[in-house]
């Protein structure tokens, strides 16, 4: 038997990091801005602690680009290396400084908001780079080292003459990374990862306007006056405590986030929790229009204010990720499968903390000011819907603050709803029918009848709702709901009274085969209906039923395989008691009853919005005719 | 001076292969099972060159679950390692044996299909086990090896009595991976990476029914045979020759490539190049339809037959990415950032290669089968109108395939298009104007006012069709676009006869007074018109130019800074010839007047879709009144 030790050749592993060591090259900036940032942060750390004896003052980090020299460089006030560490850190790949200052400084360095925590992020200077040199100077009185590196494992390292304290990288870009020395590019980089890290980063200078002094003349020009370019905002609203933060506070962070949002945000919620997970963040709901940004403006998630990604699926319930914001939690693990993620206990704790976080902030807002809610209810409507359907704790929850509208306007909640409605649309056999319509327009007649009756009538018009509605019609007891046009308003609400009707059976019989061959069968099933004489004589209904499944098919799953390839299915529904059909009945010829019948189904498909194309041109040109 | 060498710990960079080596830990089942293969069609080249005196066979591959052990084993039947070759290969992290044994077998081995090019992925192993053994046989004569690492550096390698050859790998899963011991999960990881791989993959076994004997009796049920479960098709069409296939066999690849898709492909196209650079590949065009899958069911990348990706986004063209099919490419660079991959010489041939190979084949589709290509045009024409508009070198080329219906279902040709209305259709400045409907049912009394002049209408219906009437307009000579119901026809295309006006200047004045008092002028500006007599007294129209900026605004980008928000602005063309007018201003009450005019103002604005709600409602009632 012969034991042994796997051998990594640095010939051969090198070559790797280049190619290899991230997906997408560009990280190698984030990498060494990070970098930069630890060395910043710990030194503060050593001179809070008493360590380094010298003055902290007010470090920046710069990037620099030299197009005529093909270099990039970022330069640190940090601690620096000598030429000792630098043997220890850099010439070991993968051996992590931070993790080790981590676990010396264990306790005290805790919320020092330390990056790093393996070795590799140098390297990716590799990737882009076919020369890479440090030159750096520690805080300790020794001199600075210059170490140079051509991207084979050989180095050379050398005294510098650098005398100011921290640490400088220069990259000498390679030819397939030109990219790397546009302004333009490092900019959007620097914006992508960088933009809310700790360390203030400067890139290039900027004019700025200085005020005016009180004396100066009236035709004075304000003086400008060069200053750096700071790109980032090293104290992001979400590192701060909710009691900090105005609304204009929470506001302006969202225009920090996404510069190219014009519309205000409805509200925020902030979400800071330190056990048993370490979690911050501001999440914010959008006010939903149809630009093209909902898809781009997606929620943040970083880690130690280092941005990650904006895919945060597995960690943000589904129905949340059409808000927008910011996540960042170091216990969030990354370099793992979705499935994995989804199964990591941790991480299904934080999901369902941002849920019952959302759902008691909407309670709240729903409770502090009702109106501004009931206004805003259009807006967020899709997402409380699509939550209550997806997770059950939502559901429940959501109990205190979804809204049912009226068509005129009125918001109720589920139980308000209830008690407005009980006694007056409760049928015969003692079940609660909900009515509802999806457009006001298109079904204006049908909710004209239901209000005549008395009837309160929903607007329910999310892609959604018809799940909803199942849903509910499954967990609160003994309720329907039915669109307004799905059939004559008295039978979608029996109740026990009976109309007497005009026409005798025989008459009846008379007319139903007499509609039966002017009105197609294919399209339209007859209903005679003993209705009040002034109710609308002709009318089109289409059964709740099948309209419904078929509508949840086409928003995806749900109702019944197949249904949503059936034909529409109309009823025409006739009122034997109104004058136009007692006029039909006694119309001697044959041809003026087809005339009157087909001029009322016209009529009718015209109030469900059926007349169409050369049928309404007729219908149209008829008309003009009519009223000559 | 000091030089030296970079030194690779293993201690570090072993715990971080586990973490980092790919962002996503189900792709080692990929790299295994890709090494199985490698290992496989390395034997069979030394067989083919006769360095190898032993029987290739018919090997497969095969992935165990065992889930008592808590092991996945891959066992393959290829060259297998001595004891001294798992010391090169193996214990030398990121040594890679591909690289060297293509590196010997230069030319021979060209077209052999191997894969690996970096060493690194047997580690991947230890991504999801905590513990990994390797089993194994050289086809040479010398005993077999047995390898075991606990994901320390620290490995034992001892003899092994294993007789058959070649390799088995044993992985022990570990606590956190446990997802990679379900039957399932495995289906699923082989399905999605190995499917096309080029040896057979078994995973379990499957019941076959036998074929009954022909001399069977009647009442003989057909018995079943166990057989292994081979879950992939080694010999996918993409990798045989067009002229070995027919129509079939690319409806057959289509359907094992997304089984989920049941509506057959319209065409495909076959990619095939090996100079300047390596693509095979085919590109399907789906049948446009709501369902979700489009989404789903994208382009996927492989490479030398393993799956890497169904994001082709920088390697096809976008207008493509809408289609579906496999490419395959060893020359295509994937660990570098998407701003590279656009900029890159190689990937924008590739790009511009397939371009071109859509263009001839529409052509050619085009050229032998006109008939069947209209038949497909409502599906293919968001592609190819999307790619007119991005690519200017396939706008070139569609001129010769790019089809315009009119609302009767004739197909044009742009040039069979010109030359059929050229004469009726160039108006009094010698502009030849194109007239359109995007709704035949919603312009339908419009479209026949200008069938009524000789005119063909376009049916123009894509969502992006205003972007490229705009291109169109430009790019061709003196023509303009303009929408059925953007004027009264006359004006559309203004010739240079005159009517004769049944209206004194004086009663002009009088009517455009009467009905601005009556007709709100906020909705509508009054045009009066001198026009046919029996043409329709009232109409509504919309001019092109501002309903086209607020279309192409809608549908991103293009249009004037602003317009999408403007309101809508119709006009209400009003016919001073016709009879209705003439009664209009002969009708001596000012109410009776005031009726007829809103009467026919209703009838205008339901030809145009405008008349709603409450509106329609009340026009319905008196409607029916007006029939009793």
């Amino acid at each position: 038997m012969a034991t042994g030790t796997i051998n990594v050749s640095v010939d051969n592993i090198f070559p790797l990091i280049k190619k290899f060591l991230y997906s997408d090259h560009e990280i190698f900036l984030r990498e060494l801005v990070s970098n930069a940032t630890d060395a910043t942060l710990k030194l503060k750390h050593l001179t809070n602690v008493g360590d380094a004896k010298v003055d902290y003052g007010n470090p920046i980090i710069e990037v620099k680009v030299d197009k005529d020299a093909k270099t990039l460089h970022i330069i640190d006030q940090g601690l620096g290396m000598t030429a000792e560490e630098v043997e220890k850190y850099i010439n070991q790949v993968a051996f992590s400084g931070a993790e080790e200052f981590l676990d010396k400084y264990k306790d005290s360095a805790k919320d020092s908001g330390i990056i790093g925590h393996f070795g590799l992020g140098f390297y990716s200077a590799f990737m882009v780079a076919d020369k890479v040199e440090i030159i750096t100077k520690s805080y300790k009185d020794e001199p600075a080292a210059h170490w140079t590196c051509d991207g084979s494992p050989e180095f050379t390292l050398v005294d510098a003459d650098k005398t100011d304290r921290g640490t400088e990288i220069i990259l000498h870009i390679a030819e397939d990374s030109t990219e790397f020395l546009e302004d333009h590019r490092i900019t959007e980089l620097l914006n992508k990862y960088n933009k809310f890290m700790p360390i203030p980063i400067k890139f290039g200078t900027k004019e700025e306007t200085l005020p005016l002094p009180e004396d100066a003349k009236e035709d004075a020009k304000p003086e400008t006056k060069t200053v750096d370019n700071i790109i980032n905002n090293p104290n992001p609203a979400w590192t701060k405590q909710p009691t900090d933060l105005e609304d204009k506070d929470y506001k302006e962070f969202y225009r920090e986030l996404y510069p190219m949002q014009f519309e205000e945000p409805l509200f925020n919620i902030h979400l800071n929790v330190d056990y048993p997970f370490n979690l911050t963040g501001i999440l914010y709901f959008p006010k939903m229009t149809n630009d093209m940004n909902i898809q781009k403006d997606r929620i943040q998630l970083y880690q130690n204010q280092v941005f990650v990604t904006d895919n945060v699926e597995g960690i943000v319930p589904e129905f949340l990720t059409m808000l927008r914001g910011v996540i960042d939690s170091p216990d969030i693990p990354l370099n793992v499968s979705r499935s994995y993620l989804q199964a990591d206990g941790a991480v299904k704790k934080i999901s369902s903390y941002i849920t019952r976080k959302v759902a008691d902030k909407l309670k709240s807002l729903f409770n502090s000011n009702r109106e501004d809610f009931e206004k805003k209810w259009d807006d967020i409507k899709i997402v409380i819907e699509y939550g209550m359907l997806s997770e059950d704790k939502f559901f429940e929850k959501a109990d205190a603050f979804a809204l049912y509208p009226t068509v005129d306007g009125t918001y109720y909640t589920y139980e308000e709803l209830y008690n407005k409605i009980k006694a007056n649309q409760t049928d015969k056999d003692d079940k609660l029918v909900i009515l509802y319509a999806s457009n006001k327009d298109e079904q204006h007649s049908y909710i004209e009848a239901a209000k005549a009756k008395g009837y309160e009538v929903l607007l329910l018009d999310s892609p959604i709702v018809s799940h909803l509605m199942q849903k509910l019609e499954t967990s609160k007891e003994n309720i329907s709901f039915a669109r307004v046009d799905a059939d004559h308003i008295d039978n979608l609400i029996k109740k026990d009274d009976t109309k007497i009707s005009k026409l005798s059976d025989e008459e009846k019989t008379k007319l139903e085969e007499l509609l039966k061959e002017v009105v197609p069968s294919e399209k339209f099933m007859v209903q005679l209906e003993t209705m009040d004489s002034d109710a609308t004589p002709f009318m089109i209904t289409q059964p709740e039923f099948m309209r419904r499944m078929k509508e949840m098919q086409q928003t995806g799953g749900g109702g019944m395989f197949g249904m949503g390839n059936m034909p529409e299915m109309y009823n025409l529904v006739v009122n034997t008691n109104s004058d136009l059909i007692s006029e039909i009945m006694n119309t001697k010829t044959r041809k003026k009853q087809e005339r009157l019948i087909n001029q009322s189904l016209d009529l009718a498909r015209l109030s469900q919005g059926l007349l169409k194309g050369e049928e309404l041109t007729n219908f149209i040109k008829r008309s003009y005719e009519m009223i000559k």
